[in-house]
């Protein structure tokens, strides 16, 4: 038996709910496969603020870096919205990317023909939309430095971010896009603003040098705001697309919502050793927490992207995604994407379906 | 007769085709409502570069400077794209946007009952969208120093931009923005990324302190990355937003896809006096350019806004919107718009059908 360590961080809000479902549906699989986990639990966001006032005590980082693979629920809430910065949940978010070194996002935007109908797109629009955004995850304007608020000459005062990439840093992102573009339909699509922005044309520059090596994959470059709108108009252009921290954050949502279904949506953060970290999509959605009406799917699915893009352990991760596609075709919903004529369920009830199917 | 002087900037690509259609219509206009102006051309962007070596040739920004107002037509094209930063068109649109201090860009998204079905999401998520974003444009990311590629320690590229507002920056937009809803429907989203960036978090205090002045105006603050979600998801759900000038650029580009029908926008930017700068929101399409084939449309509905936003002439502006609902009315469509049963026609007879409207 192959045994596994995985750090559960279950956050805030819904959190705690919808990764119970995903244990059960690991332990389950695990049984069939003949792999085993051992779950150990730590904070981080606002149930850490509460408990420990910060963010993401150091226990916890260091409890993940000791970890085969991070499963993370959801951050935050309200409660926690007016906090100074270092002691906002998103602040322990972003430290635990930094301090696993995971520069590497991988956001899936996929949408099941089951769920076709929950789009606010046409069908034709968006039925077999499959885009992966590969999103740099630790460089960027979210760490760039100098950043603070300053008080100028004339005493008022100055909000200051910096964007800045270095070459390897792009060369880096750019590789594991063109080698998921590879595993994919072999199309990259790399965002910038390289018409206004210098560090945007420092992306350019290298990711169209690096496209030497990657000749199976046709490269194409788009400004951020014509990618935007592209992602809009005419979605099933993309493949993969490759991008840094802020546009991948911007863009990456806007591809989630393109599906009409973001409580499906999964996401991985990988570095180039070391634990990987998994998590859904969605927010922690405060107003419906320990009600028990949590969708679990990309919570679930976010395990089989750990079990893949983690573990290497791709039969597991399949079956997981298989008993997915099953319980929708059983007609199964959570309120976030009921519709006519199914059979509405709740979040225990969804991970019960899931386990039977499995 | 009430005399203006009108700078006209042709531009590049189907820019020379769509204003003289604007011009007609002026003169048109300005007829029968007793108004006359006084045209001077001058050249922009990659024709400016072809004549002179310089995007925005200095006796250009002089000529714009001395006029009333200045109505553009669009930029750009694939011939001049790998220039240096200091010879792209672009640099000569935001070296004109700087030169005249058009701090605010007024960007609409309304979607015409006439073409509802152009649009890629649903009639029930677009009909009725009727969306005004106001973009800061002379400040944050595109023009933050430092800036440049610089070489770091170890001896490779670091590409580096400054996102940087000042509170007196925030503050100019933000009256703008709360006069521009209050004139709407009386609600404003501002736009930010507060929870990660500082310079985000000045803008969110600033905003939300000027929002005591303007007590009958509801303001809501959305993260960028929800916003764009939110856009896709639920349009009708804003009425003004208020956000900085990358942001802007982005978010009003998703924002005018969802019409579907980008060749029917327009745009405003506005400084504190001196003249405005109106533009189509489309680009210089330099694939259709030279054929008759483009729709004028967004260019004589920013002649429209020039007259109402630039020369306080709302009556005249009354009169050309009407004009363009009513050729639409009647079913004349260029390509771009073209749907089943309607009367395709080209740059210059939606133009003469314009004319006749009037
Ligand atoms: C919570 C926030 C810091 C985070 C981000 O901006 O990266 C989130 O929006 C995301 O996309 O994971
Ligand atoms: C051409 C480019 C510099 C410009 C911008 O980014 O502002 C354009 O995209 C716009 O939105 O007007």
């Amino acid at each position: 038996t192959q045994n596994y360590r995985i750090t559960l961080l279950p956050g805030d809000g819904i959190g705690p709910e919808i990764m119970a479902i995903a244990v059960d549906v690991l332990n389950l699989v695990g049984q069939q496969l003949d792999l085993s986990f051992t779950f150990t639990e730590a904070a981080i966001g606002g149930s850490a603020i509460d408990a420990t006032g910060e963010p993401l005590p150091s226990e916890t980082l260091k409890q993940c870096q000791d970890s085969d693979a991070v499963l993370l629920a959801a951050i935050g809430g309200y409660k926690w919205d007016n906090l100074p910065r270092h002691q906002r949940p998103e602040t322990g978010l972003l430290g635990l990317r930094a301090g696993l070194n995971l520069f590497a996002n991988l956001r899936p935007a996929t949408i099941l023909p089951q769920l076709v109908d929950a789009s606010s797109l046409k069908r034709e629009v968006v039925e077999g939309v499959d885009i992966m955004v590969v999103r740099e995850l630790t460089g960027g304007i979210y760490f760039g430095q100098p950043k603070g608020i300053f008080e100028t000459e004339t005493g008022e005062k100055r909000g200051v971010n910096t964007m800045a990439y270095t070459e390897s840093e792009i060369d880096r992102i750019g590789r594991v896009a063109f080698e998921t573009a590879r595993k994919r339909q072999g199309k990259l699509c790399s965002v910038d603003k390289a018409n206004v922005l210098d560090v945007s044309q420092l992306w350019r520059d290298r990711i169209t040098q690096l496209a030497a090596e990657y000749s199976d994959v046709e490269l194409s470059h788009l400004y951020v705001d014509n990618a935007a709108m592209q992602l809009v108009r005419w979605p099933k252009q993309f493949d993969t697309i490759v991008t840094g921290n802020l546009f991948g954050d911007i863009l990456s949502d806007a591809a989630a919502m393109l599906t009409g279904s973001i409580g499906m949506l999964p996401s991985a953060s990988l570095g180039s050793s070391g634990p990987g970290l998994f998590e859904p999509v969605h927010g922690s959605a405060p107003d419906i927490a320990g009600q028990d009406k949590a969708n679990p799917i990309a919570q679930v699915l976010s395990a089989a992207m750990m079990l893949r893009y983690g573990l290497d352990q791709p039969e597991a991760a399949t079956k997981i995604e298989q008993a997915v596609l099953q319980v929708l075709d059983a007609g199964y919903r959570t309120g976030d994407i009921m519709s006519e004529g199914m059979k509405l369920v709740g979040c225990r009830q969804m991970g019960d379906a899931l386990l039977q199917a499995l």
